[in-house]
């Protein structure tokens, strides 16, 4: 009694479901998991706050109570939430068209676009409305991504050349990087590039090289993630000792030491009403690539997520960031691996990683004090790069011109007017390809293969038809955009065609006849009959037909409704014999 | 060969068509329709002109050159354009937010609105974009001809009443009527809703009074057209005798006499850009309801109208009644009924029109002087309730209730905002409703019927399954709105089923997977394989698997592709058999 009273509770509180039966196998393997996903981390929470034009700080607060909020209410027991790539640049394209970087205004616009998308996010959730991010094609996604990746590593190329620069669109930041290539500082350019051939080692050859040295496959993966730290900690130590802020590298200064401080995010109509639009594509998005990386973990143990309920653990993240100090955070792919990798069993992992970055905003950030930007560019540059792969656009061009199509727009439209236009876009020209597709089906002319009951295109196969019945199968739902088409089509079909006297509607691939499609096949069944033809149906599916059947159409319909297109010809045939034989009689 | 040469130039000139067999029947027939239409359209020119909110002679322009541009493009034997009630509306709305009635800036933007519906129209015929107009769905049009048709009616009381009072929506002319009800002007509510009384008679008594006296059926249907001839003469000798203007009755006045002034639109950049938006939506108005009028006539004569010149046809028109100071014109229903019931054989009896209301422009204009507007409202009133039908309510709540949601929406919209935002929400609501509805396809599991090959829907019917194989059927195509509802149904389908070793996908009813789809699918046999289990697909449709096998999807699948259902149950039962066998053998 008491567990199904808990029922509708649990729905929204999974950490019911899974903590009835925490042991202390599981706490071990959570903390592992915690400390590893805790030391890459650090750096990359740094270096997103970097990308979002925000403090340092803001990106370890962003993963500190989001962490906490994620283990109550999200539903993958493997998911990493926290500052992401692709968040962040939209964040920083949202929030820079309120404030400048720097200011408080800008701060404080993130921590509303992280509360507002938390709400849109719960909201959506709480109305089970997650079906909305299906509008966004995978290809428009992948093309997305893409070209974020390409405008965040060239966001990040001033802090490695230790210029100033700025841009949301591609030739912005080209442009801006262009014209401040004389002030270029070599001991920043050293430190960025150095860092950056380290880090792409790091990823493509130590791992081989641990593996030779004889280590096991998931240490030597691990320790090959660690790489960000120990370039952190190397060309902090030698800015501090060099004291290389003094000869123009850029720092991260000081970080306030200590926990997040909770606040209310400010209510300005105003504020919140320009953001709204970029909170709920930040929200869309986010979530989209949150579910795919948690369903693709929960496979592999067969377990599963409850993409409704994962709304309201984003949303619950993004409001718990916004109350503590952090910007927009979701599930991020690489840290969620790792989360997995490492042997996380349950959301617990992550509250134990918020201890880790709560105990390093305690303790470590005085020594974050030398950090170069430079390296924390390197980092971004060489994870977001891995985001870039533009073999979508290969494999939707032998596949799907119309997916080519809405994927190629996305990347040029991205990279040449920023993140929100590209995405907007993309759904856009995703929507209208498919209304386009499906306004001009597959129309087959079909005739019956000989000493069968199979029918089949006339085009494609030797069939037999006769002159006085016509056949047509169309292979799409009946509805608005396709209506007036078919309408066009069988009226250019039927012009000048004097024997003809039946046509028939092969209706097996209709799932659905809508109020417009209805209204044209009356009128084409009246037109028809002014030229003495008559309409008939065949194949008509269950649901459809209960549709149907509640409508005058059948009483008034010329013809008849064949439960298969075989009866149809066998009783139309006969029927045009006995008209037959009694001309002949009446001769 | 001359003949093909002309081709191509025959395709954009349907006159050339014709042309060639045109004879002395033809031609009299065509006279003796235009004398009738004539005299029909010189009191509804006007009218409509009082409608849009521009001087009266501006109806007479837009009813002569137009009229002469269909003859030479349009492709329907028997559509009369001209100025029509919901056009002019929408020119009312577009127009008013530029300038104020009664200026010249007014008129001048009707008439560049003209131009821009006549080009966006004729870009539309070139690039065979007619298909466009099919996103406005058949209850979308309906309701908002509807809603129209009381905005229409509404906004003429005024002059039955002989108040002033304007808006573009319900609540602001019943406000604005309200406020205005001190002022009303009884010499003119006489005339007003006497006028309105007359010709709702003889539209709805006056027919069969005339068949009871012994009349044809077509003499007396088109006498009863010219009603409103007769109270437009009644009330003119009235008004004149008794000097009714100076008792406060508003007359048409001083109309220009002579022919049109053939001028080119002003451009100005920013009227143009501002006025963009409502020409598309005038157009594809425009274009929907007279290509569905021209249908419907030519389905009677067997005879085909061709959709996208059409387009080209009544671009032309627009461009002629912009160079003529006209403004948006289209064809009309009840005219072109009245013409086609006439006799009128080809478009010639169009430009035999235009000589009419030429004539009626050189002649009668002085004559028009002293004709009270509250006639001219009256006749609107009588025409456009005729539009206002609201048995779409009906028929969509009975068969589809998302078309009946997009159906009161647009109603509701049209009313509360206007004919643009009215209509722009309806096709947007279309849309979504639509992309709603296949984003959560009909999904069904499906078994075999005792005894033969055919599978059905376990939850309809009895059938016998087994439990290591579970066989789905998606009644939809499979595409980027409902690939992720794909995948979380098989999830959550799967998950907990321990005998479960194959799932068959039957893709009987699959018309076509796009790329989304297709990495669900990879995705979902990806996570199939993490379970231990075989995913493998049944009844792939021939177009479908061309493109399929285009892709690496069947190198990689867990599973087979089989050509029925049945032969997949066969193979994969056989296969378990050998698998138990096997074991019995280890055993």
């Amino acid at each position: 009694m008491r567990l199904s009273a808990l029922r509708p509770l649990a729905r929204y509180l999974p950490i019911l479901e899974w903590g009835k039966t925490y042991n202390r196998d599981a706490l071990t393997n959570d903390v592992v998991a915690a400390v590893i996903v805790t030391i890459m981390l650090i750096p990359q929470s740094l270096a997103y706050a970097l990308l979002a034009g925000l403090p340092a700080e803001m990106g370890l607060y962003a993963s500190i109570l989001p962490l906490v909020a994620y283990a109550i209410f999200g539903t993958s027991r493997a998911l990493a939430v926290g500052p992401v790539a692709v968040v962040s640049l939209m964040t920083a394209a949202a929030v820079g068209n309120l404030a400048l970087q720097g200011t408080a205004e800008y701060a404080a616009a993130a921590i509303i676009l992280a509360f507002l998308s938390g709400l849109i996010l719960i909201v959506m959730g709480v109305f089970r409305l997650g079906f909305l991010a299906n509008f966004l094609s995978h290809p428009v996604v992948a093309g997305f991504i893409t070209a974020s990746g390409i405008i965040i590593a060239f966001s990040q190329l001033k802090h490695i050349l230790g210029v100033s620069a700025s841009g949301h669109n591609l030739a912005e930041l080209l442009h801006s990087l262009i014209s401040h290539l004389g002030q270029v500082n070599i001991p920043t350019l050293i430190i960025g590039v150095t860092s950056t051939a380290f880090l792409f080692w790091v990823r493509k050859g130590l791992k081989p090289l641990l593996l030779a040295r004889g280590l096991k496959p998931r240490t030597a993966d691990i320790l090959a993630k660690a790489g960000p730290v120990a370039a952190v900690v190397v060309t902090t130590l030698v800015t501090a000792l060099f004291g290389l802020q003094n000869y123009g590298v850029a720092i991260v200064g000081d970080v306030p030491r200590g926990l997040p401080p909770l606040t209310w995010p400010s209510f300005d109509m105003s504020v919140w009403s320009s953001l709204f639009g970029s909170a709920v594509l930040i929200s869309i998005i986010g979530f989209v690539e949150s579910v795919s990386v948690a369903q693709t973990l929960a496979a592999k143990k067969r377990q599963r997520i409850v993409p409704d309920q994962e709304l309201i653990g984003l949303g619950a993240s993004n409001i718990a960031a916004a109350v503590s100090g952090g910007y927009p955070v979701t599930g991020g792919f690489a840290r969620s691996v790792v989360n997995f990798d490492a042997g996380a069993e349950t959301p617990a992992a992550g509250a134990f990683t918020a201890i880790g970055i709560a105990l390093a905003a305690l303790a470590l950030t005085p020594l974050l004090f030398f950090l170069p930007k430079a390296t924390l560019a390197a980092t971004i540059i060489v994870a977001v790069l891995s985001l870039v792969d533009f073999s979508v656009l290969k494999t939707t061009w032998a596949y799907n011109k119309a997916d080519f199509a809405a994927v190629t727009a996305t990347i040029l439209l991205t990279l040449g007017f920023g993140v929100e236009t590209g995405v907007s876009a993309g759904v856009g020209i995703s929507i209208f390809l498919y209304l386009y597709r499906t306004s001009r089906p597959h129309i087959a002319e079909v005739g019956v293969v000989p000493g069968t009951e199979h029918f089949r295109n006339i085009n494609r196969h030797r069939v037999n038809t006769t002159p006085d019945i016509l056949t047509i199968r169309v292979d799409e739902n009946l509805y608005f955009a396709n209506a007036r088409y078919l309408e066009d089509y069988l009226f250019d079909r039927v012009v000048g065609e004097k024997d003809l006297k039946h046509v028939v509607l092969m209706c097996s691939a209709v799932n659905n006849i809508d109020t417009s499609a209805l209204e044209s096949l009356e009128a084409i069944d009246h037109r028809f009959r002014d030229m003495g033809l008559k309409l008939h149906l065949s194949e008509v599916k269950g649901p459809v037909m209960d549709r149907l059947s509640r409508t005058y159409f059948l009483h008034h319909l010329s013809g008849r409704v064949f439960l298969s297109q075989y009866e149809a010809i066998q009783e139309l045939s006969k029927s045009a014999d006995d008209g037959h034989e009694a001309e002949t009689a009446t001769n």
